[in-house]
């Protein structure tokens, strides 16, 4: 298990990422070749199957024990009118989470993923990022590291997601912060704001770059500053799964967003992650190319709650069941190309 | 269940096509604003169920039986050197479909599909289609009601797809001849074929379309003779289906084709459809959006078998199960939008 001691440690870890196994990787595209279809014929089903293999360092890899880590957390952002949902919300659909309604319950178990849901300090929301960072480095130490705690080395493929109103505004100004550009590239309208909400929405992203900008000099940095709490979770969650080898599936908007920072300082970061959707959140095609991931699905959706990554699972399973069941063509006894 | 007594038959069952239950529709869409998420927020997981609700006649639809109907046939014009593999390799994949080894074996079973082979006489290809019709009035009519009778009440979903060496050739026939364009803009590669076999292809399409076109006055006609056995039984599976009501989800290009001729005479019959995925082969954007159409999946698959249409099964599982499973605000005590 993966404890980041300090933020010291945290950018110590962020500098040194293991790679995928490229003996398994050689491994299972020979026996790619040798299954009953023509030449890459299953398109990203088997990129998805050699990306898979690398991390495992399996020829044939699994997805037997898929695991979601939903987080949430308050943003004191939100006093700002930046969400067309009250911060109560947040708490009310944890407990929503945790009764079994909600869309990542129904679609956790239709890609038979084990759902964790990880609330984080939700009576204590973060400082307003206009006026102060989110977050101390204590707690933001403490939120990276319980989304850390969340990879264990028995996962065949993680995925995170999170819960939190007004969170699409921290996210926009974390991406605005790591790959440059206007609050206005990075908004949009989140769980479906108005157009006035929306212009404070900008304000409130474009004063928090002002006041923190300057000091944003290290990943952990922007992420204590302009992020949140269950945004710094996934981010810790993301760099745990590199150093244990687990492959994961990003969501959406604010789960990319919270790699941004990470991104930033060393862009392999992402290699071990696949990205589950296109959102319809206006920035997250612009940040998806920034992280240098082609998303699995163009569904409309824009929910959070990992409920895209869920959807996603499945693609994932198709492309190892496919890889790992498929008869060669010697053991088929048919007759290759011309 | 559907059996077309002849071609007259198969025409008037194209004319009067059912539209889906308004009620339910309506039902399902007054449940979706009940549940706990920001409306819209799941996008075209959202649609499916609409789209579901509406065949099923059902305020939640399901998902438990989904069919998967694979169907097979031989071409004469393969002996013109169109595909990449030996016409052989039709009955070798058919006999490795039926010992589980296809990627539409491991594929359906992902995503708890129930399969059914079917090789429709194999041992008699259809003729040349650059000489001849493909098939006589009575061997048409014979494959258009082995797909119609794949279809059953008691199916959630019904997936088509086909095994066929050489079959892109005739499927780029019936999209020229039912949608207009030259041969170049509707073969592709197929299985892997190279520049002279692309070449010999176009040719051949050319040659068909110029021999059969002023005869393909109806749907059943240019099934007949620019088709084959397979493409034809998918027909008669999409006609069937729509009469019983059983909402399906279209393979790749062949599949699609195979729905071309129906749509030329009456485009309503795609409504009863979903698109799996856009396929890479050359001419499936194009045909799709002449059928009114927009892939749930994008994943640069080409091999046929229903194999995309498997992966989208997870896709329509996941919408349902989300749709019939989720709290409304109510229940959950969640705070709606301000």
């Amino acid at each position: 298990m993966i404890h980041f001691e300090d933020a010291a440690a945290f950018a110590r870890a962020l500098v040194d990422l293991p790679k995928p196994d490229a003996t398994a990787i050689e491994a299972a595209a020979a026996r790619q070749s040798q299954l009953t279809k023509p030449a890459g014929s299953l398109g990203r089903l088997e990129e998805i199957a050699l990306f898979m293999a690398g991390w495992q360092a399996r020829e044939r890899p699994r997805a037997d024990h898929i695991r979601a880590a939903i987080f949430a957390g308050n943003h004191g952002v939100a006093a700002r009118g930046v969400s067309a949902f009250p911060p109560a919300v947040t708490a009310q659909m944890v407990a929503n989470f945790q009764s079994g309604g909600a869309a990542i319950n129904a679609l956790a178990a239709a890609c038979g993923a084990e759902l964790a849901i990880v609330p984080l300090d939700l009576d204590r929301p973060t400082a307003d990022i206009c006026e102060a960072p989110a977050m101390s480095e204590a707690e933001c130490l403490a939120a990276l590291n319980a989304g850390a705690v969340m990879v264990t080395t028995d996962t065949d493929l993680l995925f995170v997601g999170e819960m939190g109103i007004a969170n699409t505004t921290p996210a926009a100004a974390l991406c605005a912060q790591s790959f440059a550009g206007l609050a206005q590239d990075w908004i949009g309208r989140g769980t479906g704001i108005d157009d006035s909400g929306l212009s404070r929405k900008a304000d409130a992203v474009t004063r928090a770059l002002a006041l923190h900008g300057p000091h944003c000099t290290s990943a952990f940095e922007t992420l204590r500053r302009l992020g949140g709490r269950e945004i710094a979770a996934m981010a810790g969650a993301v760099l745990a799964a590199r150093h244990l080898r687990v492959p994961m599936l990003l969501d959406g908007f604010i789960s990319s967003a919270a790699v941004a920072p990470l991104a930033r300082e060393n862009p392999a970061i992402t290699d071990h992650c696949l990205a589950a959707h296109g959102s319809a959140e206006a920035g997250h095609a612009r940040l998806l190319q920034a992280l240098g991931l082609k998303p699995l699905l163009q569904l409309d959706m824009r929910l959070g709650e990992g409920s895209g990554a869920a959807v996603a699972a499945q693609i994932v399973r198709s492309a190892l069941a496919v890889h790992a069941n498929m008869a060669t063509f010697a053991e088929a006894a048919v007759a290759g190309a011309l």
